[in-house]
């Protein structure tokens, strides 16, 4: 199907067949745009029909697909934002991983809203779009190098204004959690996208254009963009995010029973004070932004002092700060700036990364992994430097690193001798800076995440300070609603393409203006069915995981959490009742309590009918 | 004195204050144009008139003088070095350091032939110099960064197109032989000239121009340009420098008795056969050249194996594979690669810094330095990974990098303990790697240069394969002439600002005519005359020494080479017989044999009356 000239939306979806090293371009058809939006919608379900039941995420029968939202290149603010759409090699569920920077807006100017890769490069190569050309280019020169280091060629040799996503050496070798690197200090960190990549030998993507994007009513779009900006300026989250971004936010989470430390044994973080925002303001030198966003939520941080003096780059986020901080027992801010970096040169992600390693930190401590085990390194709590070693190994997978490189759940399989009782995960996914038993919806979205656990599956901010109506974070009682509503309402600024930071200051009527004087698209003039298509994705999601065998057994947190109280104030005595909760959740989802699969009947409601009969056909509903 | 528009040369010289936040711009004399051709010349100039004896190199008295050649920016090809003259804070020597990269023809597109910069910063400070603009900026929020961190962010903010030359952590700590980056892979490395841009606290020169140069007659000067490109073509010299650049030389040399091992114990290297030309051509993945130069010397090695793996960067040149391999024993590739990189990010000269570790890593071995005393390392030779560790230590002054940071000559007064017989230097100057016993006057030129023991000052060709009139290396006799002869050569056409690589296939009256095409300067005609200018320099910069109380004494060399005879073939058994060559050299110079002072009589034949005048009236001249 075309899209049509009566609506403003316009764009192309562009598929690549590396195996064959052809291409060929479509229309966006503009049922999937009113069926899906785009962005995360898109990715869903282009993943749904094309990638079958069983398919091995690091063959070339996986797809990656990047893909961004109507508002793309627009003068929205906060809306070009790249999702990165793909079966995870480190969970095997369906995944988005999602990307800032320029990336996402150079995509919509070269006039794709899509870039679907399928198939396996015969030898390394990156592709060089511009505008309507696509060019297979042989990689050879700069597969191996770190992130950065290839950016720089590859810029030199295509456009020094082009955009990119590349991978550093960690993807290459098929680190599980690999990242995508932009070239901008920004990436789609987490589920292995990297990974993706690097089994298609692809090494990077670079796109250059020069189209403007196309408006169905421009003078009203213009309006609506100067309400934005002053709900924007009027929220004291905005000039908080201004500030500090999320690593403005470490203190108080660690106040509220999050900011898990030692692996997740939650004790006391002595000299915590040192993530207080005052102290990390002083390291910010300069601030910036992704494509036209007022929020401008990058701090470059600098480091005078110490061994690691010497670097400015971009701040680690909150999760970042724990993930090399508090979760090893490191106070030491440089070092921790030092590990964001080598991350992002190496192509990794911060938060699985750190995780990775506070696992081996511990399971040194508990005497299951030996030093010799260890490669010689010496696992104390709070010293960075066997950390920093370990980020290296895992990426190049020398040594010790290439068990770690496999994740905490696998590698704990390797290791045996109960190392699992370490791996804090859920379905395979490094679990985020929070305690699910400080915040049971907010665990619970852990537990139920379609891509493992995932804070930005569906950030449960009812639990939080700053919300409108705040509920209390321990108690349990309609959580599995309140979960629900927050996923579904994500997944609908994703499919529109927005960055989830400024979605407080952001109401959905708002985006459903924007949306429809964008497109032309008269279904957009409803929230309520931006909501709908929220959770038709999360549906959608889930049948993909469903289709993989997934079901309830599956939507669980680590032994920790269920059973070891929280040591700590103000959640001390907590655990997290799991059983109850999910009943709750499947309850609210109109799901097969039973199982945690979506039932028929919610299915045809999301008109998803086509989704429901291939499970069925498949034996994959519940009896 | 204004320029006239008779000549086709119309260049200013921009002289910046940063005492007083103040500058003038001036047009440049065409009377010093034609004595003194530029770039050098220009240096040599302005440093001997406008710093007084005595002056504490990293006092705000001294100046830094940024100074081209009159073809920078055109279509000549290699003609566009920088020029970066001060009296040294390693050598206490006026000195030179060269260039390479876009920064010199940038400064011609602004109209500048030389920015001169003296006093001192109150704060840390940048200038950005676009066109006739010339702005003071702020630089605290990239004080402290890496060169390359420091970069980004300054193009970031002036203009991507830009270029600059920008210190690292280590000019900024005044380490003596830290060097000036150009944020494009390039350096003026050596001298200590990164040290005056930290003592000035000047963390950076970004410059973009828009100004076409002006030529005398455009339509032969495009000629002389097709003449010289036939030339290079045929060359063999050319072809083998495009391969590999000095890179590809170092089995040769050390087949020569050159490429010394081990601090110059000049032992076999065991596995000097990784550095023959096949092996390291493997790692070539680009090439790339300084503003308009067919040589494209360039060579951007990629590391893909062992803990270094990762890595694409500008190769490690013949001194760098040298001071970072065989000199400390080393025979790791990738290791010295990644100490390139190091020595580039940080701000520091490889010669000296592999260097001062070298000696170190002997003094290790001679009990002169305890384990403790080197903080823990232990630094057996061979091993790559302590070198790795002395490199940040030294830029950033910490533990015994405090000490080394001092250049070899005072680190070993610091040390004591006989340390100075393992001080490989000349002037202070870390020695480069040719062994001073294997060409004589190769080694006369390192003794008697003015800058410190530098191969660059007079790299005497004859004494090498390729050269048209070769002579026995280990003679003795002759060698004075001929080391004036090309320390004259170099001088020259350093002053007219070209590369010295393509000296050979770029004979100096076709230098002559591109000079006279692109300037009208009657003079320029003559390319005797340009040796002469050649010579005045050189003079002119012994003269800076003198004044500065240098003498014969000075022009030597380490005991090591008057008294052990080399261990290995092909020049074994050979010492430098230093007296006997300094005799012939000073003779062949015309200057006083006693104390190696220039005469009257050789000043006056060079038009250097007021210089000589000076001198007397300073007592500085021989009685």
């Amino acid at each position: 199907m075309s899209s049509s000239k009566l609506y403003g939306y316009a764009g192309r979806i562009l598929w690549v067949n590396l195996t064959t090293k052809s291409y060929k371009v479509m229309d966006t058809p503009i049922d999937l745009v009113k069926r899906f939006v785009g962005a995360r919608g898109f990715g869903a379900k282009i993943l749904w029909d094309y990638v079958k039941s069983g398919v091995d995420p690091l063959s070339p029968d996986n797809l990656l697909i990047f893909s961004i939202g109507p508002l793309a290149g627009t003068g929205a603010h906060s809306a070009s934002k790249f999702f990165a759409v793909f079966k995870s090699p480190l969970t095997y569920t369906y995944f988005r991983s999602v990307g800032g920077g320029n990336f996402g807006a150079e995509m919509k100017f070269a006039g794709y809203d899509a870039i679907v890769v399928e198939g396996r490069a015969e030898k390394p190569t990156y592709l060089w779009i511009h505008d309507d050309v696509v060019e297979f280019r042989d990689a050879a020169h700069v597969w191996g190098a770190l992130a950065t280091h290839a950016t720089e060629i590859l810029l030199k040799e295509t456009d020094r204004d082009a955009k990119l996503v590349v991978i550093g050496p960690a993807g290459e070798r098929l680190v599980r959690f690999a990242s995508i690197q932009t070239g901008e200090t920004r990436s789609a960190g987490r589920g292995g996208g990297g990974a993706i990549m690097g089994s298609k030998n692809l090494k990077a993507i670079v796109v250059r254009g020069t189209k403007k994007p196309e408006l169905f009513n421009e003078e009203e779009f213009e309006k609506l963009v100067e309400q934005q900006l002053d709900l924007y300026h009027k929220n004291p989250g905005f000039h908080s995010f201004r500030a500090l971004g999320t690593a403005g936010s470490v203190y108080l989470f660690y106040t509220l029973g999050h900011f898990p430390t030692y692996n997740f044994k939650q004790l006391e973080l002595e000299n915590v004070d040192i993530f207080r925002p005052e102290v990390l303001a002083k390291y910010v030198v300069k601030t910036d932004s992704c494509y036209n966003c007022a929020m401008q939520c990058w701090h470059y941080f600098k480091t005078s002092k110490g061994p690691y003096a010497g670097i400015i780059w971009d701040k680690p986020e909150y999760e970042t700060l724990w993930s090399f901080g508090g979760n090893l027992g490191i106070t030491n801010l440089e070092a921790i700036m030092y590990a964001n970096m080598l991350c992002d040169i190496y192509g990794l992600d911060t938060i699985s990364t750190g995780s990775v390693i506070a696992f081996a930190y511990e399971l040194y401590e508990k005497g299951i992994l030996t030093k010799k085990e260890l490669d010689g390194l010496d696992l104390r709590w709070g010293d960075p430097e066997p950390a920093l070693e370990l980020i290296r190994k895992i990426a190049l997978r020398e040594g010790i690193g290439n068990i770690l490189a496999e994740g905490v759940k696998k590698a704990a399989e390797i290791i045996g001798r109960g190392a699992e009782k370490f791996a804090m995960h859920g379905k395979s996914l490094e679990l985020p800076a929070y305690d699910p038993r400080s915040g049971k919806a907010h665990g619970l979205n852990l537990a139920t995440s379609n891509i493992g656990a995932s804070h930005m599956y569906g950030w449960v901010y009812y639990e939080f300070p700053g919300a409108l109506e705040k509920v209390d974070p321990f108690a349990v009682e309609g959580k599995g609603a309140i979960c629900k509503k927050v996923q579904d309402e994500f997944a609908a600024y994703e499919a529109v393409g927005f960055c989830l930071f400024p979605r407080s200051m952001l109401p959905l009527d708002l985006v459903s203006k924007m949306l429809y004087t964008a497109t032309g698209i008269e279904e957009f003039k409803n929230p309520q069915y931006l909501l709908l298509v929220g959770e038709r994705i999360v549906n959608l999601e889930r049948a993909f995981n469903v289709r993989e065998g997934f079901s309830r057994n599956d939507d669980t947190l680590p032994e920790r959490f269920l059973r070891e109280p929280v040591p700590r104030q103000p959640s001390k005595g907590q655990v997290f009742e799991l059983d109850k909760l999910l009943d709750d959740y499947y309850t609210a989802r109109g799901w097969d309590i039973k199982t945690g699969i979506p039932t028929r009947k919610k299915l045809e409601e999301l008109e998803l009918k086509d989704v429901v009969d291939e499970l069925e056909k498949l034996g994959r509903l519940p009896r």
